[in-house]
């Protein structure tokens, strides 16, 4: 089972989650949290090269086919392994986040970014993909209390960007509705738990 | 004018471009000869990830995704813009380098070896690449002359490997005859030399 956590920062996707894997873990589930490059040497030698702050003039379709590199090699080592064995895999972003940023605000394409993962991936879409779906000015606000600092004019500029990236995760969701779940991140975090925790169930028992 | 350059070590095709290049410089063209990654810092850091003989745990399509991206930089910061200052542009191995051997040799698939490639390189095909075809065996033997060593069993183990990238090449030839030109590259060093320039000049005066 290969479940794929994604939506912006201060969505409370990673807490939102931790209950639910203390209560997998309670039923008996071996559960594996991982992101990408999720500590495999060359995945993250790749991730170096993308994070690099000298490499200013990367071009965006070379970035684009460094994570897909990057994917490739996680799923490899760590996530088909893993899921082989019957553990629930969960990994916080994955090609959903590719097609979001690069694809649609980026504006390279879905589809050219969908094709890139699709070679990279064999076609590994997730079991279950939970959408953790907030207006942009609220996810900013929420990281701005976490970190005592005021959301500035930067922020600002960039919300259109954002607000172009939730919008493809929304469409996404409508592409993929078996394994989409949209959960409403502007909730309570305890409603948010419990959605986290419903959707999961529920695919487990499908 | 984009020219590249595709077959084996051994195949000469270093050689034989190096008078095609004087006698273009002669009729005053300006030239800027080059072979990934290029000497474009990212390109190359992406090369060191695909070269470091640490990552023995490479998978063959993240190596192939490493490919695509390490073109991709070198095309954006070197090619194109010398294609844009009128330029020829003379590539020593290109897209069907990964064609042959990561598509064909590897059993990756052409196709898909080419759809990752055309995302990077935004279908820059070149608009000349000559071929230095020739058989392995005697490919092999000319380097095994050049670096006074004897073709050992391992070598012969390849040849398999080699025929396949071969054939690939000679597929691709057939699949794509405007841009390809053929050379047999068992012939004497002047004759390539001569179907080499043959080749670019007949090109440069259509």
């Amino acid at each position: 089972m290969f479940i794929t956590l994604e939506g912006p920062e201060g969505s409370g996707k990673t807490t939102a989650v931790k209950a639910a894997v203390a209560k997998l873990q309670e039923l008996g589930y071996q559960v594996v949290q991982t992101r990408e490059p999720g500590g495999t040497p060359i995945a993250e030698q790749i991730r170096n090269v993308i994070l690099d702050k000298a490499n200013t003039k990367m071009d965006p379709r070379t970035e684009a086919l460094l994570y897909a590199a990057s994917r490739r090699q996680h799923l490899v080592e760590k996530v088909w392994p893993a899921i082989k064995e019957g553990k629930i895999v969960i990994c916080d972003r994955y090609l959903d986040s590719s097609l979001a940023y690069q694809g649609g605000a980026r504006g390279l394409g879905v589809d050219n970014i969908l094709n890139v993962n699709l070679f990279a991936t064999e076609n590994t879409y997730p079991d279950l993909t939970l959408l953790f779906d907030i207006k942009p000015e609220l996810g900013l606000e929420r990281i701005a209390k976490n970190s005592d600092r005021e959301v500035n004019r930067l922020d600002l500029e960039k919300i259109e960007f954002h607000n172009k990236v939730r919008q493809t995760f929304l469409d996404l969701s409508k592409r993929y509705p078996d394994r989409y779940i949209v959960i409403d991140a502007s909730k309570s975090i305890e409603e948010v738990q419990k959605a986290t925790m419903d959707a999961i169930l529920a695919r487990l028992c499908k």
